[in-house]
C-alpha cells in the first residue's frame, strides 16, 4: 500500500470493526432484526424479556427456558445498600447519566465477574438492575422515598411502579415494552462500540457496562428525542409548522430526530412508535404532539426531496412523545434508553469475549519529528 | 468491492481510526515521541508536569507558562467531600480501578464541562484530580486515614506523599515522574481509542475519563507488571531461570511483559526503566529481582530469536519492580497506569473534539436471517 492512499475514514465509517450474529439493519428496507427476528414482530408480539432472552442467548426461549431465566434475573431485583447510599452522597443535581455510570461501577464492588467467569449471570443482573438504580437515583433527587422493588410485576412494570410509587396499567406496561424492545440494540452504535473495545482487554462486566453508559451519555448519541419534545413545543401548533422548518432550514439548522447514517429511508422503529403513539395519545397534549410532529415529518421530508435529499424520521422523533405521554419525566430519557439497550451491551460482550481480540488500531501520524528538547529555562 | 474480499481485520489491526499529531510510535526504531519528543529526552530531562502541558497544548511550557499552568491545575488538588464520602461507601475490598471509575462519574457531579465550554481547564482538573482519588480511595481501604493534599508539593511528591504521609526523598519522586512520564502516552491503546470513541458522542469530560478507565483495568491492557513480579518472585532465583523459561515455552504459557503488538524491537520504555531500576535499586529484594529479570530477558530472548521470533520486554517488563522498590504496593500498580495515562486520554479528547465525528463503524453481519416469529406457548 503506499503512503499516498492510506485508507482514512473518519469515524471508522463504512469500516468493519466485527463480525456479528446479533443485528441486522437493512438501511435500504428500512427494517431492523435480532438474531434475524425482524423488529416489527418483536414489538408488536414478544415482552422485554423475551427479547433480552433472545439477545443474551441468540433464540427465543419457550415457556420453561423463560420461566428459569424470570428466576434467575429476579435474584438480582433487589436495592444494594451500598449502593443506594452512594447515591445519596452524589452531589445534588448530577445527572442521572453520571449517576448510572458511577452506580455500575460501585456495584462491581458488590458483584461481577470476567469472562473467565459465569459471566452471563453477571450480564442478567446487570440488566435487572439498570432500572432500579435509574429508579432510586431519581427517587432520590426529587427527594421521595426509594422504592422497594416488587418480584411479581414485570420488567416493565416494576420500573415504572418504582418510579411512580404506582402500579401502572396494563397498557402503559405493554408500550413501555414496546419502547425497550425498539431500543435494545443497532449493531455498533457508539456506546456498543464502546462496550465491545472496553470488553476487548478484558475487564469485569460492572467496567464495560459502566463504560458503555458514559458513551450513551452524549447528545450525539442519546438525547435527541428530548430535544424533539422541546422542538414540538417551541413550534406550538400546527399552523407554525411550515414557517418554522422553512426558518430552520434557511438557517441550516439541524432538524432533532431527522437522518440516520444507516438508514436511508424511514428508521422502521419511527414507523412503529408513530403507530403506538396514535393508538396511544388519549390526553390533549399528546395529541396536539402528535398532530405537529406528523406534519413536521410530511413538510420536512417533502422540502428535502425536493432538495434531492433523503431524510426521513429516526428513532429519535415518536419516542419522546410517547415516553412523555405516559408521564415519564424528560430528563429520565437517556437512562430509559439505557435500561433497554444494556440488553444490546451485554450481548456484544458476549460475542466478544466468545472470540476476543483487543482492539488496537492505529492512528495516522501526522504531527512534527525529531524536536530538540530544550531546557525550561531556554525556552 | 466485492462481498468476497470485504477487508475485515480483527480488533482493527492495521486499520487507521484517527488522525494525530500527539505520538509517534516507531516500532521498528523503538523509539517513541509525544509531539516530535522523543521519550529518552522526557524522561531523562522533563518533569511530569512539563509533559502534561506538553500533552495538553503540543509544545512544551516556558517558565512562565509551567507557573500558570501550575496555579491552574493546583486549584484541583482538593480532597472533594462528596466522593471521598462515596468512597467510604464502596463495598469493602472494592478494586480501586472500579472505586476510581466510580469516583470519576461521580466527581463529574461537582464540576464538569462539555466540548461547548472551556474543557481544557475541566481535563486539568481531572488529570489533578487522579492522584488524590486514588490515594484517599487506598487509604480508606488501608483503613488508615485520608492525607490532605500538599500544595507545596510537586504533582509525583504530593502522590506519594498522599500514600504513604511522609513526604518522599527527592530521588523517588524523581523516579516516579520518570515512571509516569513513560506511560503518559502511547497513541490508540484500548483506552486512548476509548477515550476517543466515547468523546465522539459529546459526552462531558468525566463520563470519558471514567470509560476510559474501564478500559485500562482490563487485564490486556494494564496490570501486566503485577503479573511480571509475580513470576520473577515465583522464579526466584537467577539459577532457576533457565529450567523455568524452558518449560514455560514447551507448555506455551505466554512469558508477562514480553512482546508488544507494534514494537518490533525492544520497548524504549523497557530500555530507559531497565536502566532506572539499575541505578535505583538497593535493597537486597530489589537487587535480585533486577538480576532474575535480566537474565530471564536475555535468555528468553535468545530462545525466541532461535524460533525466528522477535519478541522482547516491553514497557511492563521493569516497571512493576521498579515501582515495588520504591515501596508501592502492586494492587496500585494498574491506578498509577491511569495516574499516568489521563493525560494521555485528555491530550487525545481535545484533539477528537477540535474536529469530531461519532464512531459508528459497522459489523460484518454474519447471523441468521428472516426468521418467522412464533409465539412462546407453540415454541
Amino acid at each position: 500500500m503506499s503512503t499516498e492512499t492510506i485508507p482514512f475514514a473518519k469515524g471508522l465509517e463504512g469500516v468493519i470493526a466485527a463480525e456479528s450474529k446479533i443485528c441486522k439493519v437493512d438501511g435500504v428496507k428500512g427494517d431492523l432484526s435480532y438474531y434475524g427476528y425482524s423488529i416489527f414482530d418483536l414489538s408488536e408480539s414478544a415482552t422485554y424479556e423475551e427479547v433480552a432472552y433472545l439477545l443474551l442467548y441468540g433464540k427465543l426461549p419457550n415457556e420453561k427456558e423463560l420461566r428459569e431465566f424470570l428466576i434467575l434475573a429476579k435474584r438480582y431485583r433487589k436495592l444494594e445498600p451500598s449502593v443506594l447510599t452512594i447515591q445519596k452522597y452524589l452531589a445534588k443535581n448530577t445527572h442521572p447519566m453520571k449517576a448510572l455510570q458511577s452506580s455500575y461501577a460501585a456495584l462491581g464492588g458488590i458483584w461481577d465477574s470476567t469472562y473467565k467467569e459465569k459471566f452471563i449471570e453477571t450480564l442478567i443482573g446487570y440488566i435487572e438492575q439498570t432500572p432500579l438504580l435509574v429508579a432510586s437515583h431519581y427517587r432520590i433527587m426529587k427527594q421521595q422515598e426509594v422504592i422497594t422493588p416488587d418480584p411479581q410485576l414485570s420488567f416493565s412494570g416494576n420500573f415504572l411502579y418504582m418510579l411512580s410509587g404506582k402500579k401502572p396499567p396494563k397498557e402503559e406496561e405493554k408500550i413501555f415494552d414496546k419502547i425497550l424492545i425498539l431500543h435494545m440494540e443497532h449493531s455498533l452504535n457508539a456506546s456498543t462500540f464502546t462496550a465491545r473495545v472496553v470488553a476487548s482487554s478484558l475487564p469485569p462486566v460492572s467496567s464495560v457496562i459502566s463504560a458503555a453508559t458514559g458513551s450513551l451519555f452524549g447528545p450525539l448519541h442519546g438525547g435527541a428525542n428530548e430535544k424533539v419534545l422541546q422542538m414540538i413545543d417551541e413550534i406550538g401548533s400546527i399552523e407554525n409548522v411550515e414557517k418554522w422548518i422553512d426558518g430552520a432550514i434557511a438557517r441550516k439548522k439541524k432538524i432533532s430526530g431527522m437522518g440516520h447514517r444507516v438508514y436511508k429511508v424511514k428508521d422502521p422503529r419511527a414507523t412503529i412508535l408513530q403507530k403506538s403513539l396514535k393508538a396511544f395519545a388519549k390526553d390533549e397534549l399528546s395529541k396536539k404532539r402528535l398532530i405537529i410532529s406528523e406534519k413536521l415529518e410530511e413538510y420536512f421530508v417533502t422540502r428535502m426531496t425536493e432538495k434531492g435529499k433523503q431524510i426521513y424520521p429516526n428513532v429519535d422523533f415518536y419516542s419522546g412523545i410517547l415516553l412523555n405521554s405516559i408521564g415519564i419525566d424528560p430528563i429520565l430519557f437517556t437512562p430509559i434508553f439505557a435500561i433497554a439497550r444494556v440488553s444490546g451491551w451485554a450481548a456484544h460482550v458476549r460475542e466478544q469475549w466468545e472470540d476476543n481480540r483487543i482492539f488496537r488500531p492505529k492512528a495516522l501520524y501526522i504531527g512534527e519529528e525529531g524536536k530538540k528538547y530544550i531546557p525550561i529555562t531556554q525556552r
